[in-house]
């Protein structure tokens, strides 16, 4: 299939500039077709001042030209970009003219799909591109761009070619079989399963993590009714509230919010109070609690001063902070200043003052125990797809080492290892041919990337 | 006065890329200090691809730079624009990191204010690109795109080279007083003002229409209670509201909102309705909506059928479309379909169904009257601060010829119309001085233009 010259916005609505992208065999010509001057026969990595024309030939506006040519494009493809003024009105006639001229609006990720398509990037680069958009923290930069440049992916192949030469040296043996000679150390072939299988746990392993990086820590507020829960919400979301609503996609409810403390994020839910009651409809507010409580990692267990804190089961694995709120109403603030922080997991704060917020900040950021610094030689999973492929092509592995254990035929131990190898090239997208899964992937994407 | 190199993010923030600008002398220094690529000594209109750095020297993003040279840019300055991906962390740390190395982020309008101190734009021509980057249909364009390629300002130099030439001969005459040689024949003299008069009252008229394009025209909504003039505003506008909210900075309130038909802009106002009534509280709404109806251009009028319409006196230059609502409920479909704008200002509608609006909304446009085309030879004044100085070069220029006619001293009048050249000079920005008056114009501008 020939593909065809696409276009799109690729900045904002609103503000001083807007960049127009254009793509495909086609991108120099049209542009040049509503272009004051002639850049048909422009090289690569040129930049051109002129006037755009709109669709009726009428002057439009003064912009800038740059002229990319295949394969040293963004796409690979020959393209431009257009910087021109941002007004809608410059920007939808704009768009449109080039449309008349022979181009069409791109779909969602499809400059991204066509640079995978041409093979500037692989797959989990192409799915970094888009986390490194919506990155706001130093974390998700830095996995995000980890992941951009390839490094990810090198790690993948590696685990590849440990397999590819597992396989080998199983299916030599396969050949000579019949001859009863066993090429491979059955010892060796077995410390090397062993290898690969702790290497892709760790990676789907890290996945607990980069999703907390990535979508944030999720903490419960968990406590009787009227403690403040909802006040210790908005005190620790409160003066970066207008922060988180800048990224795109935050999905929150009325009960849920996310916030930066350094560089870390959170996700705090405020939860019904908990008390013995006979309201069917009380109680179905206070499942909803526990069910949240379940899925948190770290829980702010609330009380007030000489009140006792519910009693929840919770898991092993999960943090307990015991807060004590509305010290300032039930403390002489000498005392009160003075008790703070008596166990290492004991808080007292007043929410509605502010007053002991920032030892508990502290506390949130310690407990966390994310690297703030992901420097580490190894990559952090932080995309659904690569998790389940990952844990798909575990799984094989595990099927193939209990093959070999159990002296099963040595056929069906490397089909396994073709299955665990299958998995691991899905992520990087060697081993993805369906137009349709790809489009799924891109459609995640901003229009104009 | 050396300027220092300004950076600014001349996006909005979210999408998929993001254009960081900087100027100044040390634009391309400093852009070199943090990237991947040498460019000190690159050529102006050379556009690079590598990496550039944070503040620690860590890679922060793969990106293209652009280098511009002086006086080859917007501003007349060495100028860099780095197009990076459109991360919120990104962006702040990639200005953290400009800023570190000797640039400063730049007030809004400070690119263009530069541009309009070394000359690159006259002020009027500045003031253009604002209203091109807030423009959302063709006439508020074309008015500003004429205004930025300088049509304007010709025609305001062309105002003040028959000044001075007016000028000119008066002080000639003023010389010679004393011989009593007359050299400027009175009656050409007389002519010439005239002349001048009648094109600076021309352009200071075009500001009622300049003004309604820019802003839209004002409609009054204005009946009894219970007509709906509610619902017929929500007809009006309902379906293009969402166009709307793109707009920056449109200000609105509970009662105002603003729509284009068929490329107008239209501001509509919804009143309370109008009755005898003894409440004192009811009665100030009623002002409220009378004072309403005297700013509006156009009055919709709305009654019920076989209902009166309210008595309200209004100006002769004002127009009235009697509307008949809810017919829908008041006539039979047939004869409300025949009876359909009986004569040429009363229209039967039902603003709930949508019947009959179409019918209005065309008289809407034709009533407005603004020439949906503006290629006229005359230009369009949109900006208050032009028709204040108009105005006064007006009242200026009549003083000038109102003492000519009273045979006052020669000099009183050449005074006159010295200021009224120096209002004319205001508006190109020749006769402003002050960088206050300069910094207050372009501080309505957007940051990073």
């Amino acid at each position: 299939m020939i593909p065809d010259t696409i276009c799109a916005l690729a900045t904002p609505p609103g503000g001083a500039i807007a960049i127009i992208r254009v793509s495909g065999p086609n991108a120099v010509f049209v542009t040049d077709s509503i272009f004051s001057k002639p850049i048909r026969d422009a090289e690569g990595y040129s930049l051109h001042f002129g006037q755009i024309m709109d669709m009726d030939g009428k002057e439009l506006d003064e912009v800038l030209v740059s002229v990319f040519r295949a394969p040293h494009s963004y796409t690979g493809e020959d393209s431009t970009e257009i910087s021109c003024h941002g007004s809608s009105y410059i920007v939808q006639n704009l768009l449109e003219s080039l449309i008349w001229n022979g181009a069409r609006q791109a779909e969602p990720g499809e400059y991204t799909m066509r640079a995978f398509m041409n093979g500037k990037l692989d797959l989990s680069q192409a799915e970094a591109v888009a986390d490194l958009i919506s990155s706001s923290t130093q974390a998700t930069h830095q996995m995000a761009m980890r992941q951009m440049r390839g490094k990810f992916s090198k790690e993948l192949a590696d685990l590849q070619g440990q397999l590819l030469h597992l396989t080998s040296l199983l299916e030599l043996e396969l050949d000579f079989n019949d001859q009863d000679v066993e090429f491979a150390n059955r010892q060796q072939l077995s410390e090397l399963m062993d290898k690969v299988e702790q290497h892709i746990s760790q990676l789907t392993e890290s996945f607990q993590m980069g999703n907390a990086i990535k979508n944030g820590i999720p903490v419960a507020i968990i406590g009787a009714p009227n403690v403040g829960k909802s006040t210790l919400l908005n005190a620790l979301v409160g003066e970066e509230r207008a922060i988180v609503s800048n990224i795109q996609g935050t999905t929150r409810d009325l009960i849920e919010d996310t916030t930066q403390i350094s560089g870390i994020t959170f996700r705090f839910i405020d939860t019904a109070g908990i008390r013995k009651t006979q309201s069917k409809l009380e109680r179905m507010g206070i499942e909803r609690s526990i069910q949240a409580a379940e899925k948190a990692k770290i829980i702010l267990l609330l009380a007030e001063h000489n009140k006792p804190f519910p009693e929840i089961q919770f898991r092993e694995d999960q943090i307990v902070l015991q807060v004590i709120n509305k010290c300032d109403l039930s403390l002489p603030s000498s005392s009160y200043l003075f008790h703070r922080q008596p166990t290492g997991r004991l808080f007292h704060i007043s929410a509605a003052t502010g007053a002991g917020m920032d030892l508990l900040r502290k506390a949130l950021v310690q407990e966390s125990a994310l690297p703030v610094n992901l420097d580490s030689s190894h990559s952090v999973v932080t995309n659904v797809r690569h998790y389940d492929a990952l844990k798909q092509s575990l799984e094989a592995l595990r099927r193939a080492k209990q093959a070999f254990a159990d002296q099963m035929p040595t056929d069906l131990v490397a089909e396994d290892l073709r299955q665990c190898l299958h998995h691991l090239g899905e992520i990087i997208g060697t081993e993805i041919s369906s137009e349709d899964i790809l489009r799924n992937i891109f459609s995640h994407f901003c229009v104009g990337k």
